[in-house]
């Protein structure tokens, strides 16, 4: 189970961080959709490392290679395995990491829960397993767009304590991809990228938020009870290595409004039932309503630091951790992709479920 | 699917909020548990409608009625299916819903779903589908507590804008159940309890922040991946009725600290590997790591009213909803068994499945 | 799982042989449906025990109960949870068996499984377990017939070593229901008849096979790989109790024959692309091809003899079981309700799973 | 779904007959276990074309490729992706199959399910799909090995008429594979392959039954009403290609029994409780019995003949079928591996659940 996503639109990923490849195989994406690497590649361009100098400078050119599923430039019904080779191994910088336990990574719980552990990197706690999670939902993204005309964006909206403000509803991929940090306010944008440009000098980390869009969901899709929209978005998005938060419309800070205020009201606008504002985020009782779905997601700090850190070692003696190798000072540019692959792969499911039902 | 949850632990719940029963069938319970109806009553107790004066005032006095999967007093692995009669039907308060949206609720999406709704209550979107969760839930409890030792406390922890200080991680229910509000620092339960009497009269509502802690949950429970500790929690809690946000250890704020301030470092401490912190919230890669698992949940003010309010039709024309019947000024307290109970939800499958592993 | 069928129209049963009830969740059932307990009854009463003088004698009404799921005469979407009380319970007659291993029945086996068991009956291994499963498939049986006019008709093909001839393909239920046997053929439905009555008064029991025709199923339901329609539905057969063996269209015969006797040429018939034979059965790569799909179950006889068996204690000393009670001379009339009810389950969850697909 | 098999040991398969690879991904398996691809070529080779002038010729040479979730040589937890190229690709061999449907292949109800077709060869029904199942089920096969002790021992038991008699219940891989047809029984094997010279010389084919015996299996496998090993084991089994029959223990022939004489009486032997004969085939009430399993498949001849065939164009015209390319007279001596491997997944994933329980 743990390695698989979705029910109709079942998304299986694969392999570690070094060694080997990574992958992906999607069950149950419609036949009869168009589709070539050229679908799958910008997606995984973006989520690349190395794409800009405020992020991880770990080499890989992340090509993909779609295996199966597809005949004559069509999906046929059939499973699509898509492989990524692994290519910047390095296995020299991890040796540290055999005996000492990294703060704030999975190495410690890893091996507590298997009684062995893959040292040679972060294993599948490292974001490079999202490369298949990112071309499967490049396929989902395709699908959505032709069937219903769903657009899903996102943008990162703070960072540290830099928080942009309100980003229009429409704002769209050209604007977001115009700065390197993925913040669509050029001004807030440019602040942003100095901070962590201080940061990765000091060798240290900084963590944010990122907002996200859908428009154009139509209403119906998501399941009452235990798989809500909003609940199987909450748990596709906390599923992203350093996502420590999740919230959906009002978020938080609809805790601190009274129902007078918080309620949507119905009215009629453009001949069709909507609501007049939107804090209940495009879901009511589990379901879209057609608003846009609107959430935002935060994510902590990355664990690894250029600075000497105090840990144990698996023999349990106190030993300091040298800084060694890359690290990762920011990751919201490269977490913008992600989330969107994630309420990609949530929306396509639901919206192949909810053909069940009508 | 969308009434199950779990892989192992698997809760299937079932009912409407009018007419016939609610109920719940848990299937992987494992076989020679004591148990009978009188480790489940005390949970629905707590989850009952009209407990207090702060509460809805609905009246049911939710006996719960084991069906099967008991025999001479102990589990025997087969499923447990337990119902609940519905006492308080009242179809005539409902009257006017069968052509009114009422705003914020789900009487809109589930139209736009299926094509057909029950206007009689909330059907599954009325927090009375809780009633099985939270019967699913004590099993649960009953289980984790003799097997591991854990316990599961949760309290309510802001009420609109009245926010308690920092609750120690070994609050218990007996303080938690000191006040109505289920707050356990005594002064600021007595401010959210006058809130909630002033929005009462007022015929509004409030809503808030609900923090949960497990305690001694062993390390190794969760899967990498889309089933992460935190990620199921996350789906868990965001599935329950007007929950808005999730944040697990440092959670949002979490976004606005340094790598250098949010890494736990590990230490000895009474002989085992521990953090020094615990801004992880108890889970690293997805996977518990011994130390506390802390959450937190926000809730939105409750949708029913009782003010008149803007709304439109079925037949797409503008109507005014009149107040009407009863309603729910602070849905927080009776939160509280629900947060717990799905986070024993969780907890019960992710240790069943790292008995496939170890 | 255990305990739950299917993937989108999902069923989930309980309770067992005695004590509390017996009952089944479905989850999936297309909304709009009209549905009441008089849709349900008349398939449990061809499964009810005592209905004729060839059959077990227990006795119980089997008065079904529909408790959530279905308003104002029409399914709404939502789980239908349905109920049968156990009335006749005896628990005196099973003194016995406590100790002693019945022999052929699941007594040893749930012991080791669980290390606990129900003594007070066959618990879920009783046929009384499959009253949740033919109240499940009375709703499939009636969308099923709404949607696609799909009929499925079940028959006693032989008993022992007694044979009916070739059925036609277009017998009906009345022609079924003539004889308590339900074999089609009169005469020798009269031979099977004089057979069981024999073996009822030597107190033991015969076996048979049940044949079942699915008439008018579309083409295009199953999946490739694991799910084909023939995999889904030996699974569902094989999950009845006693059942020993399998076969679809040619089934063993068919490894008897020739490619060229074998293959189903091809050709227009009716202005539709039929094939000439049907010894596929109706289904060709695990997906149904429009004609009549056609599959046996070879039941064994029931193991409760009125005879002295040899055996074994819990605590491993040898022992005599003594005739006690009532048992089934044969199992076949009350089988075919069964049979027909797994067949319609497999296809309720295929039509439906079909959907997401085209 | 349609591609996973398994709750515990879970296993996706993927690829088409012809182009890119095939393969597979296995989510579940326990960490720990010694693995290389020595551990999966040699059952890869017994399933292998070409291996004998008795079965096809198609020119593969299989050769595996673990991608994922091994680390210096341990399995880790984590998913294994396997993959093998497709080599023999011909695609001129298919092109009259562009339009016409062959007789009993999946072409008619593959274009009828998915609007759409690969018509390079059998696509996802080709047997080719298997190489993803056998390279899994060496995995589970070792694993079983080590665990329990567990052999699962398949051999070809009929061809056309000719079948052997009694074999052995301690019949070994060794006997087994000392004749290319796969009967461990030498005066029958002969007798076997001078037949499917015959077959093969006429351009025909013939099917038979293959029958499989799983030992050591430890009590209290399976799962009681659906998910019973006999059900699970029919599922699997009716899911491989050409099947068309499945029975365990005493099967079609037990149906012509008296309970008294099928019925298996329990002794103690060797200080265990056993039953003095197994016409229960290992299992009684969905559960193992610590018995030999034994369960038997019957195949149907291949569909591919080397004769001309009646069938109709995709355009519903009335065709000839070309005889062209290579066929396969004689399925079972491949189909011996892929029997036992769909034991062997059974069999992992329900010794996976019992330790949930246990």
């Amino acid at each position: 189970m743990p390695n698989t996503f979705g029910h109709i639109f079942r998304v299986t990923t694969f392999g570690e961080s070094h060694g080997g490849a990574v992958g992906v195989v999607v069950d149950g994406c419609p036949p009869r959709l168009r589709l070539s690497e050229s679908d799958i590649q910008p997606d995984l361009d973006r989520r690349r490392p190395g794409q800009s100098h405020i992020v991880t400078q770990r080499k890989e050119t992340d090509v993909v290679q779609i295996l199966s599923g597809v005949f004559q430039g069509r999906t046929i019904g059939t499973p699509i395995a898509m492989i990524v080779q692994n290519e910047d191994a390095r296995p020299e910088s991890y040796s540290e990491v055999k005996t000492k336990f990294r703060p704030s990574h999975a190495d410690f719980t890893y091996l507590a829960k298997y009684g062995i552990r893959n040292w040679q990197g972060g294993g599948r706690a490292s974001a490079r397993e999202t490369v298949g999670r990112v071309a499967a939902a490049a396929i989902a993204r395709k699908w959505l767009l032709e069937k219903f005309g769903i657009e899903v964006v996102a943008y990162v909206k703070r960072v540290h304590k830099i928080e942009a403000g309100k980003i229009p509803p429409h704002v769209n991929l050209k604007q977001v991809e115009a700065s390197i940090i993925r913040c669509p306010d050029p001004t807030t944008a440019r602040r942003m990228i100095a901070l962590v440009e201080r940061i990765r000098r000091e060798g240290n980390s900084v963590g944010g938020v990122v907002e996200c869009v859908a428009r154009r969901v139509p209403p119906g899709l998501g399941d009452p009870v235990f798989d809500k929209l909003e609940a199987d978005l909450a748990k596709a998005l906390m599923s992203l290595p350093a996502s420590k938060g999740f919230e959906i419309g009002s978020g938080f800070a609809g805790a601190c409004l009274k129902g007078s205020e918080h309620n949507d009201r119905f009215e009629i606008r453009g001949g069709r039932i909507r609501t007049a504002t939107n804090r209940s985020g495009g879901i009511q009782g589990g379901i879209s309503n057609g608003e846009d779905i609107i959430l935002r997601v935060a994510f902590k700090p990355t664990a690894t630091l250029m600075q000497k850190q105090q840990t144990v070692t698996t023999r349990r003696r106190a030993a300091i951790l040298q800084p060694k190798g890359r690290h990762d000072p920011c990751v919201l540019p490269r977490a913008v992709p992600m989330v969107e692959s994630m309420v990609l792969l949530v929306l396509a499911d639901h919206a192949l479920r909810q053909k069940t039902i009508r």
